[in-house]
Formats: C-alpha cells, structure tokens, sequence
C-alpha cells in the first residue's frame, strides 16, 4: 500500500466540485471522520459519471461501473464550517476497469490539500455480474475527446 | 403531533446557510435520507450558535444546550445533485430552555420549501446535568439584540 | 410540539430490533449523534413494513410509504461502545396515513429509555404522487390481525 | 495501489466484532454504501485501541494514532437486513507508524467475505502534532504479548 504520487499539481481535472462540511460530519475527535472524505470523492465521481453520459448507459443498457478498491491518503484533518473541493479525473483505462484520482482541498486551509485519493472501478453487466469492455464511446468521453 | 405552522414566509431568520447535497445521502429508494434533514438543520443551529457566543459560553464555564425534541415535517424529497439552503431562528425562549425553528429549501425545486422543522433545547450545566437558567446576555443575543 | 406520552411501558410492541452503535456515530459532543436516533427507528420501521408485507405491495403496484413528520424526544446520551434496541408498532391509521411510535433503550444504561419518537407515513401512489386508502389486508396486517 | 494479499484465513485476528446493518446505509444503488465499510473498520480499530490502552495513553499523556491511510478491496454487496463482521489485527509496526489489517465477512452470505482493508496509523502527539515513537508497553500490547 504505497503513497498516491504526488503530481497532483500537473494533472488535468475532469471535474472540479465544492462541497459544504456538515456540522455533524465531525466525529469525537473533533474533525471530520475519515470516512466523509470518501463520500466527497464519491460526489465528484457522480458528477464525472453524469458528465461522460455513463449513467445514460446503465438506464439503457444496465451496464455499469462498480468500485473495486479505494484508496485515501490524509494529509490534514478538517473541521467545521469549510468548505472543501472536490477534483477528479480517469488517471488509467483498461479493458474493462479504469482508475481515478481525487484531491481534496480545503477553503478555510489557504486551499491546502487534506486528502489524495484513488479508485478502481470495474464495468460490469448488472444483470450477469460479469465485466463487459468499456465501450469506445465511453472510453472517448472518459479520456476528455470531444466528438 | 401537530403539523408545524406555515407562516414560514413572515419570519425573521438569525442564520440562512446553503449546504451541497452528497450523492452519498441519497438512500435506497432514490431521495435523500430523511434523517440527513436533521444533520443540515444542526450545521444552521451551530452556526447560530457560533454566531450568538453560545460555544464561547461552553468553553468558558461548561454550560451549553442539549436537544431534547426534534420535529421535521417533510414536503418534497430532495434529490442529487442540489444545493439546499437552510434557515434557522429562536421562536420561543423560557427560563432554561428555547425552541428553534427550521426552514429548507431546494434551490433544484425553484427554491420551494422541501421541510420545516423544530428543535427544543435546554441550556445545562454540563458538569451536573442540570438545566441552568439562560443569562440575559446570551438570551439578548438569541433574541438578536444589539449591544 | 407537544411531548411524546409515557405510556411505553404498556404498549404491544410490532417489531424489536437490536442495533449496533458505531463508533463513528458519536459527534464532536463524544454522544452519538441525533440523527443517528432517526435512523435506528428507520431501521426498525423498515423490519416492520418488510413483516406486513409492504414491500411486495410496492413492487407489485407502485404504491408504498413516504414519511411526512418525524418526532423525536432524548432522554439520555449514547455512546459507543453499546448495543440499543429498537421497538415499534402502528398506533394510528387513518384513511390514507398512518402513525408510527417508537422507543429505544440502551443496553449499556442498564435498558434504560434514551428516545421515544414519533412519525407520520402517508400511503401513495408513486406514479401519481398521490395518497391512496390502504388496502384493507395491509390494515389488517399492520394491526397484528392473523389471517 | 496493488490488490490486499489474500492470506486472510492464516491470521490471529486480535479483535472481532459483529455490527448490524441500518437500512439507511443503504444507498440508492440499493446496497450498503461503500463510505460505511470503512466505519465498519473504525469501529473494530476503536475496540482493538481500548483493548490495548491505546486510549489511557491518549488521556494521560495527549500521545495518540492519527488515520495516515486507508486501503479497502471490496468483494461483494451488503443488503439489509445483516450483520456483519469486522475482524481486525496489527500486521507491521515501525517506529512511530503501524498497519492494520481488516477482513469483513457477511452473516446473511453465508460468512462470506465481502471486503478486506488496511490502514497506516501514526503516533503522533497532539501538543506539537510530531510523530512519537511507539512506546514499548504499547508496541507489547499490539502484538498481544502478555505481561
């Protein structure tokens, strides 16, 4: 379990997305528990799906991605009230998974990064939960090619 | 149980605060979870009571409010992505305790209300466990007035 | 808002579940957090609506529950490490709406009562948006009548 | 970010801890929402940390783990109504940091597997935010040598 490489300066983001932290996002610790960190990549990821149409495939199609592995690596804790940025992008593509990255800044920090993060997803057939190949046309909108 | 009234249009809000919607509160049947209601209901309480002195109060002596009721009446469901903006004021103050109202709105619904709410707190001494009479500077301040 | 009546120790309870308490449910009080207590009785509600055969009403037809109030009265904090348990049973039905009561102890506070709450659910037509009168087997099975 | 190797049956898990699943964990993909897994973690790392006096450290001395990083492989969906179980052990200490590991099995899936996860904690002091070196008594404690 290495570090995510930190090139995050140099990377071209798909979607960038602002989120409110909930007061009650924090946990006893008194910052935001570890684990609000990845429904906000999560948030970021739903925006990408939208973006590339990938959900119009699963309405049509129930073809879909799921998430295989996560990875989040914390640099700073969080608290309430912030304001914290979303960024991801498709960092790998394979035959029928791909890879995202994620950072996380925070408004209140000077926009310092809090968290890096990566993710494997797989497309799969909802209905046989098989892997299916990611189709060209997805695979185009995934890599930011304009038709 | 009483519906809570709806001279909602007429009030004057302390706090008004928008707060992004997570594709992660969304539940199984498709809309946001409804005790995630409650969670943007107590981000607006907070920030009230930062606004009033009431954590300043906290740190200092160890008095602070708990909730003892809560109340939501729900009018539509809310849906991802959207920015909900959530408005809070003190409707009512006794001698220990004071109710807190609630309204939500949905800037994805033409900003109509999505739900109402009610909160009934009791100021205690954190210490003892004991309801303590709220002091008239912070019962000033939730009332909203100047110094 | 009126206080939920104490009549608990009588009633007949429907459904009673134990749920476990997480530790990332507490908040930064070092209690678990209130909306928490919403989603145990949901957790409770949802056994309840599976038993009387609910679910297979709306997948079957369409129609199922929505929430329209939720009340909630604490008596006590929780904190992890604990178990709680939560009962609930119909106490009301109108035409189209029903009401719902609800406790929950702590196994930890020697069982006693830390919340008691309250909701109202209305039965409608997903398609039409629509309440509708409930059919009279589900009346009859949310009433504990044996067929 | 390589696949958690999969030695799991081998392992002398120091803690075990069954969680119930809330219907509200659910999200609208009909399945227990990635985010909650790694709650799931926490909570067996929080009971693994009281076993081993990770937290009378924390209150005598203000030294305690700050979450450095988390892994979580996920093998299969959860649905309620389950419970689960998150066994979890201490797999490499250094001299300020240590790993983690975790497996998750569903009860409802006949114990099948349905996540494993790591994480790298450090010790840090909370004063000055620097990291410590793992004091013997509690590098002891970790690996479950007894006095």
């Amino acid at each position: 379990m290495a570090a995510i490489e930190s090139d995050i300066g140099e990377l071209d983001w798909a979607v960038s997305t602002d989120i409110t932290v909930n007061w009650g996002d924090m946990d006893s610790l008194g910052h935001v528990n570890h684990s609000v960190f990845a429904k906000w990549m999560e948030t970021a990821r739903m925006r990408f799906f939208s973006k590339i149409g990938m959900m119009d495939l699963y309405e049509s199609s129930n073809i879909g991605p799921i998430l295989a592995r996560i990875q989040v690596d914390y640099k700073a804790p969080v608290l309430f009230p912030d304001v914290v940025n979303c960024k991801t992008l498709v960092s790998k593509i394979g035959r029928s998974s791909f890879d995202m990255r994620y950072v996380i800044h925070s408004s209140n920090q000077k926009n310092d990064i809090v968290a890096v993060g990566k993710v494997v997803c797989v497309l799969i057939d909802y209905k046989s939960g098989k892997p299916v190949e990611i189709p060209d046309t997805l695979r185009r909108s995934m890599l930011g090619i304009e038709e």
